[in-house]
């Protein structure tokens, strides 16, 4: 520590002026020695390095330029982690965190690092994929014809689309989310439920908030959010109930309460509300409860995912679970140790399956 | 979507032979007009452009190598986030995901991305701050004497370090983590708490589990372990109460629960527990329950942090809050924003509140 001069003593101006022959010059040493040190300090003698080091610190010489290194080096052990949403999503959101923590996994087991690129805009995603100093990119939350894909196939660097249907020229993985879906609806069917509502994801970047129509049902962009739905209806029609009001919102609490309302004053004889998210099942069972509703006495309730809280909040919540670290883990497998040869083409389907817990109950007696 | 070529069919074998010369003359348009599509689209009509890309795309041109670009561009506007914990680390913990979401809503704001650094090991660590392409670090989770800051401090970039002691090159952003376990400590002494035991984050590296001695805690090389065991023998000692049990482990769970057992194994009589984290508290809680203890009638427990669970977990936790997400963006305006003659000598320090839950009552009657 002591002997480091603080960052400030010693700025590019300097560096660019000392060369790596000075330092060998000044610590006596070969410029391989020197060499050595900063690329391979294994293979240097301790006395030596510090010596080195010793030098290059009154010079003020800090190094090879990485961006140098790395026009030569082949790879840069890294992985981009792309998404249209704002990166602190991936912190906050606990089923977004929950993919990370797998895909970090994956590179803590590599020693690889993780840029997070921002997509805010198309702008900046061009920009961003194209620049990011990566060996691949991971694309989460792409709408169907994003041009994240574009932009990432044109980089040319090997990629992976998280929950984007194949076929798009990525390499995929997903859930059979279609599946998990008609097990949540299917469920409460059995339960006797034939009132229906849905609490759904957005259908589009345009962060609408409201009931939807049948043409904005066939607008939807999100694969994820079209399976979940049609698989709510698969179990729906089969039990010959009326079509589920369909409410539509992004991931937040206060847009669920908010759809609960809207259902019980549109619907009040409504006794089952299947969403699309933990996040807004869990809201939706605290506007119920707001609205003199007992989950599940009156009102059961079906979350997505199966974050950390889903088992733990009261009344615990049934809900489609979800290998999400698998998923990010999956998906880290492919960028780092696909094949060239049949890349675009690749798809990983995850199994989903449903856990029930104390949200959802028989529907009441009339 | 349709017209992008998937990544497998052109690679960079081919991109190394098509030269940007190769499109215009094949798109008919100036060598400018090309360079501007890939660098700034935004000067170009979609006419044009879709032109350009077009032929781009048959011809297997991929634009300008980006890491070229780098060594002609002055910032790469990222930010270099680094850790001596696996980077699983920062989606997992409540603590750090709430840092980084802090982190993470600042460089949002100014459309950069975030580098996640892996310094598991120091050669790794070395490696890693010296080439990754970022403008500026934040350094979290140091020891004192930590070499990560001579590493950051070669590199010649600015950098933060999160909740290290001045003084040592580095700007600095902290609370006052002593002044925060005296309110915990004083709070528990004030309802008439007088048999104490702490639970203690890790001392140093090594992941020791047990009980501390003098020696032991003469060689804290975390800054925060230290001020925060300080503070809460400055309030213990206040009140004239015997030296409290000190037990030592990582943060997690399991080891806050073996701090229990061995803690009312060696005094059954310890009616406080003092956390030095939420995760350790919350778990201690259970623990506590598992051997039949009430919380908070029979024993309180404070944690440290005030996590996202601490409100909602029961009994609520009486804790020390901290403004988690103020010290990252904190942390990225003096990255971001700092100016080049006072690097290395700021320091932050940011306040901290006692927030009294469920968690403690008045010591029990004899």
């Amino acid at each position: 520590m002591v002997e480091a001069p603080p960052a400030g003593r010693y700025g590019a101006r300097m560096s660019n002026t000392v060369k790596l022959a000075d330092v060998a010059r000044a610590a006596g040493v070969s410029q391989g020695t020197v060499s050595n040190v900063f690329n391979r300090p294994d293979l240097v003698s301790p006395e030596l390095r510090e010596r080195v080091e010793a030098a290059a610190r009154t010079l003020g010489y800090r190094g090879p330029d990485p961006r140098g290194r790395l026009l030569r080096a082949g790879r840069v052990n890294a992985i981009g982690v792309v998404s249209g949403d704002p990166l602190a999503t991936f912190f906050a959101d606990p089923y977004d965190r929950r993919l990370l923590a797998g895909i970090a996994r994956g590179c803590d087991d590599r020693g690889a690092g993780i840029a997070l690129v921002s997509a805010a805009d198309d702008e900046a995603a061009s920009w961003n994929i194209r620049t990011a100093l990566v060996d691949g990119f991971i694309l989460n939350c792409l709408v169907e014809g994003s041009r994240l894909v574009d932009h990432a196939a044109r980089r040319g660097l090997p990629f992976v689309a998280v929950d984007h249907s194949p076929g798009n020229g990525a390499d995929v993985v997903q859930v059979d989310d279609r599946a998990g879906a008609r097990l949540a609806a299917a469920h409460l069917a059995d339960l006797g439920h034939r009132r229906f509502a849905v609490l759904a994801l957005g259908f589009d970047v345009d962060r609408r908030v409201g009931f939807v129509d049948c043409d904005r049902v066939k607008a939807i962009r999100y694969d994820v959010v079209r399976n979940r739905l049609a698989g709510f209806r698969d179990a729906i029609a089969a039990v010959g109930a009326p079509e589920p009001l369909v409410w539509e919102s992004p991931n937040t609490a206060a847009a669920a309460e908010a759809g609960v309302m809207a259902v019980l004053a549109r619907d009040p004889a409504v006794t089952a509300f299947l969403c699309m998210s933990d996040v807004l099942a869990m809201a939706a069972i605290d506007a119920l409860r707001a609205a003199g509703r007992r989950v599940p006495e009156d009102v059961s309730v079906t979350g997505y995912d199966d974050v950390d809280d889903a088992a733990t909040v009261r009344p615990s919540l049934t809900t489609v679970h979800q290998p999400i670290e698998d998923k990010g883990a999956a998906a880290i497998r492919m960028v780092f140790d696909g094949d060239a040869e049949d890349r675009g083409s690749r798809v990983v389907t995850l199994p989903v399956s449903l856990v029930v817990r104390g949200s959802t109950g028989p529907a009441p007696r009339r």
